[in-house]
């Protein structure tokens, strides 16, 4: 178990955004943009993922579990590549793997840390710290900085003039996520308690949002909570996992902003049709008014993180289960 | 519900295969393969994205649920994409209009369909039917038929020459996948019986297998047994889904013969150690020594897709729960 050092400051963390992307934006070609890190750090790359595929012509990006993308070895590794990398505590072994085998391959690598002392800092090339725990701000969190990060690759590989408004989106976060936690606050204490007992917990996203869902699923409540979960893609619920919609089979769904808004709205009218225990959280009653039209969807994650935290927080007070509790993870080598 | 026409035959395949082929390789450039189609035909996909993602150089490829597709309406669909789609119906709606949004954008369309005369039949540029049902060649079934097309893909587009061993290894699968699905007959048999109480199990696999996971668990899992599921991915176990491991939470963990085995193998390892109910399936007991060695690794999800159906036809005979059953599908509209 690592203790973590104080938070970086400010003014590093923006030194260190504006060097990677001036590396990115030397590069001669830019043909791959490889998004990989495990768990949770894996979860934070998929709206990035989902904006860079979107957006960009002259590159690809694909999101890829760090084991998976060292283990593929795959044949297009090389300079035409950036590969981005997230890990807590810059300890995660996959990770760092992923970012010495790419790094000797050529591929610029950037690695998003909270540990600049730490292994993966090391073993990539650029680093980027984020603030997080006490004291932290919402604009210096991971994936606050990973939206600037792509935003601003995107900018300078192809003009694409997102950075002014994800910049100006991300300096109010402190703002909106105070606000929308509040305003969640005695939903997620009522949610809390009546699913106190729950075995299990299913959440639901699509687009930018899928990586919220996945995240809630798999850290807070199967590692945080031992409650059982999937994140299920609004887009394939119709195709199989919806016949386990019951009345009593909780769901906890997102609806966000983006593009696959009608896909998301589609699975909840079905889903609160036929079940009486769907949580629906709509980024619509976020606030996002404030910040640009254009950059609204890609944003909403950066609000469903927090806020979903807020659920997380109630149902592990009312389960006398703290989110800081492992049966194995730190405890055992594995 | 649609009546499902006879299958189609081997002849008729071969020569839309090969058609299929042709048009790819009369493409002037290819930058992007999108592996697009919803729920089980998805899983389908996800095979055929791990042997392009790992061995392609000059082009990329994505396998995206047909819904999320179509909504993002990413900027670099175009002429130079090939769009590989993929429903059993040939009515899925979602995947029918991700062939008109393709096509009309100028992509190669080729879709895969076991019914020639349908929507999605229709949309595509391009068609190849698969068999399925009583009479049916595991030759001739959509997952074969895909491999065979994406690895004519990297022969003409990249010189891989993986033809040769993919087409002589599928033409073996009547005769291997017989041989697996005996040697699991009674095993399967008695993991019916005793899982027959279950509300929940999970599946587990990486790289070229995780498709079959990922189908077993909402497919026959949530879809026809209404059995909560999620395939976790075997990279990601240990990043947080661990923690829900118990020694009585049944897992079914799939062990490949592809670059990610080594991922797979740690999962298991720990899973066996700490559960008592994990069912491991190893590919390397289907007996693909008789195929070349350079495919075995992607050849084995063509066995593993029957064989967890002998255990899924286990479980609907000791539940009574037959795997037509549906509560929602094809019954209302949704």
């Amino acid at each position: 178990m690592t203790v973590l050092a104080a938070s970086t400051d400010s003014a590093t963390i923006e030194a260190q955004l504006a060097a990677a992307r001036i590396a990115i934006a030397a590069l001669p070609d830019v043909k791959r943009v490889v998004l990989t890190a495990c768990g949770g750090s894996y979860a934070v790359m998929l709206p990035n993922e989902y904006l860079l595929s979107t957006r960009a012509v002259s590159f690809s990006a694909e999101a890829i579990n760090a084991a998976e993308f060292t283990s593929r070895d795959a044949r297009f590794i090389g300079p035409d590549n950036v590969v981005i990398l997230c890990s807590h505590s810059g300890e995660t072994p996959e990770t760092v793997a992923a970012a010495k085998y790419a790094r000797a391959l050529g591929a610029l690598t950037i690695a998003l840390t909270h540990e600049l002392a730490s292994p993966l800092a090391q073993a990539a090339e650029h680093v980027i710290g984020y603030q997080h725990g006490t004291g932290k701000s919402e604009s210096y969190v991971a994936p606050a900085l990973l939206l600037r990060l792509v935003a601003g690759l995107l900018d300078d590989r192809e003009g694409a003039a997102l950075s002014g408004p994800i910049d100006a989106a991300v300096a109010r976060l402190d703002e909106l996520v105070g606000a929308a936690r509040a305003a969640h606050a005695d939903a997620a204490n009522a949610y809390g308690f009546a699913y106190r007992d729950e075995p299990l917990i299913y959440t639901m996203a699509a687009g930018s949002n899928f990586g919220s869902a996945y995240s809630f699923a798999i850290c807070l409540l199967q590692e945080m909570q031992w409650i059982h979960s999937a994140a299920i893609h609004a887009g394939e619920y119709f195709h199989g996992p919806f016949e386990v919609t019951d009345v009593r089979v909780p769901f906890i769904a997102l609806v966000g902003l983006d593009g696959t808004r009608a896909v998301e709205e589609r699975a909840v009218a079905f889903l609160t049709k036929h079940s009486e225990r769907t949580l629906v959280i709509d980024a619509a009653t976020f606030g996002l008014e404030v910040i640009d039209e254009s950059v609204r969807g890609i944003a909403a994650h950066l609000v469903f993180n927090p806020v979903l935290r807020v659920y997380a927080d109630a149902l592990a007070d009312h389960r006398g289960h703290p989110l800081s509790v492992r049966r194995y993870m730190w405890r055992m080598e594995y």
